[in-house]
C-alpha cells in the first residue's frame, strides 16, 4: 500500500458495467456524452464545502484499466465477450474540468464536469464519488475544526476510529482542512506531513509508577517528550510528576515539551495545571488536550479560555461526525449531441441539462458574492436566476468575476505537472476561505451563499421540462 | 489491490513507534503483556454488536513487517538506529485468543485478548482498533436492518457514499450482517459476494425516450433485467412502459426480473405499481426499492405492508449512521508480571485488571442469558457483579454455559484452517442472534443484556483501586 495505490477497475457498481456492456453492443459507447458532480446540500447544516481528492481521483482515472484477474471475473459473471474483449484495452480518453482541489465550492453548482464517449463517462461514476464525496467531507469538518481552534495546533488522532482503510484519505484530508500533523505515520509518510505523537496510557501502566515512566520516556526522547498526564490523577500525580521531569531536564539542558489532557474537564484541569507549571516556572511547555473534540467543544474551551496549545481530534474529523457523507451526485447533461435532463415532481431533483462552466462573481473586497452556472459557450451573463425561486434575480453588472473552471485532464491525461501536496493544498484553501464572508462561516444558521443560473440555461431548462412534460 | 491486501506497518500512530523505541532501549520489549479490547457503549442505542473484522485482522497481523521504506521513513524520523534495526526482523509471535468472527458480543465483556511480549502487543493496537471497530460497525448496522427486513433480499448499493477505501471492508461487513448481495465488484469478487445492479438514471436519459431505453436493456440481458422506472414520472411513464417490455419479453419466453423505483412515497407508488403489474398478469414481476433507506424507513415500509421484495440499502448502512464509529479500546491489563489497570474519577472508565476470559450462560431455552467477566485460570464462577453497581449480582448456579473465548493466534500463527467467507459468517451471525433473546433486538431502549464481573476479578480490582488511591 503506497500512496494513491492504483485501485483495480471492479472499484465500482455493477450497474456502471452491465450498462456499459449494453452501450457497446449497441455500438453506443462512443457517443459523446457529459456528466456533472456535484452535492445538492452542505453538510454539518454549514455554509460551504471544501473540495478535496481530486489529485487521487485524476491518478486513478489516468491508470484505470481491467486487468486479467478482472476480465476473468466479469467472464465468470456472465458478462458479454465481445465486451470483455473491449474492455481489455480500455482506457479513460475523455477529458475532465472544473473546480480545483482546495477551492471552495456550493450546493447545486457544478464542481466536475466529465466529457467525453458515453461508456467511459459513465464507467467513472461509482470511483468519482467515492473519492470526492469523502474527502471533501473530512476536508470540510477540518476546516470547521480549524475554524473554532484558531492558529492553535491542530493534530489528527483518529486513525482507531476511521472507517476502516477510509483512514488513510481522512487524514490527508485533514491537512488541506487546516490540520497541522497526524498521528498516522502511513499517511504521514505518503503525503509528507508531520507525524505526531508520544505516548499512550500503557506506557504508564506498564511501569510500578507514573514518575518512573515519565523518567523513563524523558530518558530517550529528552528533546520532543509530551507526558500524558491523567492516568491516575491528573492534578494530584501526573502534574506534579510532570514538573520533576521537566526539572530533570532542565539541568541536563533540555525543555520538556508538553503534557498532555485526555480525561475530565479540560477546561477546568487545563486552567490548573498551567497554573501549577507556570508556578514552577515552566512558562514553554505545552499543554496538548484530546478526548472527544470536536469544532464545537474546542471553541466553548476556547470561549472558557482554557490555556490549551494543541488539541488532538479524533473520531469526530476522521468519520466527519455527524452526517458522515455529502450526497454528492453525477448526473447526464449532455448526450447523442443534445442536452439531457433528469425531472422530478421536486424541482430540486431535476438536473440542470447541457454543457456547463462556473463563474465566480467578486465583491469590491475580491470576497466571493456569487457563482453563477451558465452554459459552456456563454459569454458573461448580466444576472442569474435562483435555481428553483424564479422570483429571485441577482443583477452581476459591474462585479468583477473569476474563471473558477480549469481543465484538469485532456483525452485521459492529467494537465497539471506536478501532484499538489496536501500542505500545498491546505495554503490554497486557508486563501479562499479567507474570501468567504464570515456570514457564511458561521455554525448556525450560517448565510446562503448565493448560487444561479444564467438566463439561457434557466430557459433552457424549463423548454425541456415542459416537453418532457407533454411527452408524459 | 486485492483481497485483504498487507498494509505498512506504518498504518498505524505514531505514538506505537515511540513507546516501542522506548520499550526496546529500555530492554522492556519482551516483558509479557497483555491487552484486551472491548468496547463500553453499544452503537445506535441498539442492545448489541455483531463482531466482524477478524479474519482480516488476523491476516494483518501475521504478515506484519516492516519493509525497507518504513525503515527508512523512521530513520529519516529521528528514530534510533538500534531500534529500526530490531524492527526490521520484527514479527508479531504473541497470542491472540478471544470471540469468533460472527459472535454477538456486548459492552464491557472483553471480545479479543493480546498476549505477547509489551512491545509485540502493544503495536498492534491502532491496526485491531481500525479494523474490528469499523467493520463490527458496519455488521450491526446491517443486521438492524436485516432485522426490520425479514426475509427480504438486502442488496448493498453504498459504494458511492462510502468513507473512500472504507467500502470495500463495509461491504464485506454488510454480508455477515445480513445482506444478501452488493453492487460493489470488487467485494463481490473479492470476498465471493453475488454482485447486483442493473442500470441508472443515466441509461434512460441517454435514449430519445425511456420506452427505447428500456427495449435496448431487455434486448441485452433478457434474462436479469430490471428497469429503473422513475425517471420521467413513475405510475405515467415508467411503469406502463415496464409492462409494455415485459410482454414483448415475455412473447420472446423471457420473464422480466423486477423494476426499481428510487424516488417518491415508496409505500405509495409499490402498492400502486404492484396492482398495475398484477392487473397485466406479471405477478412475477419484482418490486426493487432504494433511496436513503435505513432499518426504521424499512420498518415503516414493510408496517405500511408495501409491496417490496428487495431492498437497495446505502449510504446510511455503508458509514454506519447516525454513530459512525464504536468506542472500541484497547487497554493494558497485565505487565511485569502483574495485573495493570487505569484509574479514573469515573468508574466505567477504570479497566478491568489481569489476564481474562468471558463465559457465556444460557437459559434453559439455550437463549444467551449472562456473559461473566473471569480470570483466566478461575473455575466456573457461581455468581457474577455487576462491573460498576456492587448492590446488583446475579445467581449463575445450574445455568448452562459456553467458553465463548478460544484461540485465535498462536506464537503469531493463525490457528484456524482456512478464511471464512463472509456468507459463512452471515450464516454463524444469524444462528447466534435467534439465541438473543428479542427484548435485546428492538430498536427502542433495548432490555440490556447482563455482563458482569466474577468474585475473583471484583476483589482484585477493588484491591488495586484502593492501593492506588492510596499511592496518590
Amino acid at each position: 500500500m503506497h500512496k494513491n495505490r492504483i485501485l483495480s477497475a471492479l472499484y465500482t457498481d455493477m450497474y456502471q458495467l452491465t450498462m456499459g456492456q449494453a452501450y457497446f453492443l449497441k455500438n453506443r459507447h462512443e457517443q459523446p456524452a457529459s456528466f456533472d458532480y456535484f452535492f445538492r446540500k452542505n453538510p454539518f447544516k454549514g455554509g460551504y464545502v471544501i473540495f478535496a481528492g481530486l489529485n487521487e481521483l485524476l491518478e486513478q482515472i489516468q491508470s484505470l484499466h481491467f486487468g486479467r484477474e478482472d476480465i476473468d471475473y466479469l467472464h465468470q459473471q456472465g458478462f458479454h465477450s465481445d465486451y470483455l474483449e473491449y474492455l481489455k484495452s480500455f482506457s479513460f480518453r475523455g477529458n475532465l474540468s472544473g473546480m480545483q482541489e482546495g477551492e471552495i465550492v456550493f450546493p447545486v453548482a457544478p464542481i466536475i464536469r466529465a466529457d467525453g464517449g458515453l461508456h467511459e463517462v459513465q464507467l467513472i461514476e461509482t470511483l468519482l464519488l467515492n473519492v470526492l464525496n469523502f474527502q471533501s467531507l473530512i476536508a470540510t469538518k477540518a476546516s470547521r475544526i480549524r475554524y473554532s481552534a484558531g492558529d492553535r495546533i491542530l493534530t489528527d488522532f483518529g486513525l482507531r476510529r476511521a472507517q476502516g482503510l477510509g483512514g488513510i484519505q481522512a487524514s490527508r484530508a485533514a491537512i488541506i482542512g487546516g490540520f497541522d500533523s497526524t498521528s498516522n505515520m502511513m499517511a504521514a509518510r505518503d503525503h509528507k506531513i508531520t507525524p505526531s505523537g508520544t505516548m499512550a496510557h500503557s506506557f504508564i501502566e506498564s511501569y510500578a509508577n507514573e514518575l518512573e515512566a515519565f523518567r523513563a520516556y524523558a530518558s530517550i526522547f529528552p528533546n520532543n517528550c509530551v507526558l500524558l498526564a491523567d492516568t491516575y490523577n491528573t492534578l494530584k500525580s501526573g502534574v506534579p510528576n510532570a514538573i520533576k521531569v521537566a526539572r530533570e531536564l532542565k539541568e541536563k539542558g533540555y525543555v520538556l515539551k508538553g503534557i498532555r489532557l485526555d480525561s475530565g474537564d479540560l477546561a477546568y484541569i487545563s486552567k490548573k495545571a498551567r497554573s501549577m507549571l507556570d508556578e514552577a516556572g515552566f512558562h514553554d511547555v505545552k499543554i496538548v488536550v484530546s478526548n472527544q473534540l470536536d469544532e464545537h467543544v474546542i471553541k466553548s474551551l476556547i470561549d472558557q479560555q482554557a490555556p490549551i496549545d494543541i488539541f488532538g481530534v479524533g473520531t469526530s474529523m476522521i468519520i466527519g461526525r455527524p452526517d458522515g457523507a455529502i450526497d454528492g451526485v453525477y448526473k447526464l447533461a449532455y448526450a447523442s449531441k443534445e442536452p439531457r435532463l433528469k425531472i422530478s415532481e421536486n424541482l430540486q431533483k431535476t438536473t440542470l441539462p447541457g454543457k456547463k462552466k462556473v463563474i465566480r462573481f467578486l465583491d469590491k473586497h475580491s470576497c466571493f458574492y456569487a457563482d453563477c452556472i451558465a452554459l459552456e459557450d456563454e459569454k458573461l451573463p448580466k444576472q442569474m436566476t435562483h435555481p428553483y425561486q424564479k422570483e429571485k434575480s441577482l443583477n452581476l453588472e459591474g462585479k468583477a468575476h473569476e474563471e473558477v473552471f480549469v481543465k484538469h485532464m485532456l483525452e485521459g491525461k492529467i494537465t497539471e505537472n506536478g501532484e499538489k501536496s496536501p500542505v500545498e493544498l491546505k495554503e490554497k484553501a486557508a486563501m479562499r476561505l479567507k474570501q468567504l464572508p464570515e456570514e457564511h462561516k458561521r455554525f448556525d444558521f450560517p448565510h446562503i451563499y448565493k448560487v444561479g443560473v444564467s438566463d439561457k440555461l434557466l430557459s433552457l431548462r424549463d423548454n425541456m421540462v415542459q416537453k418532457l412534460q407533454n411527452y408524459i
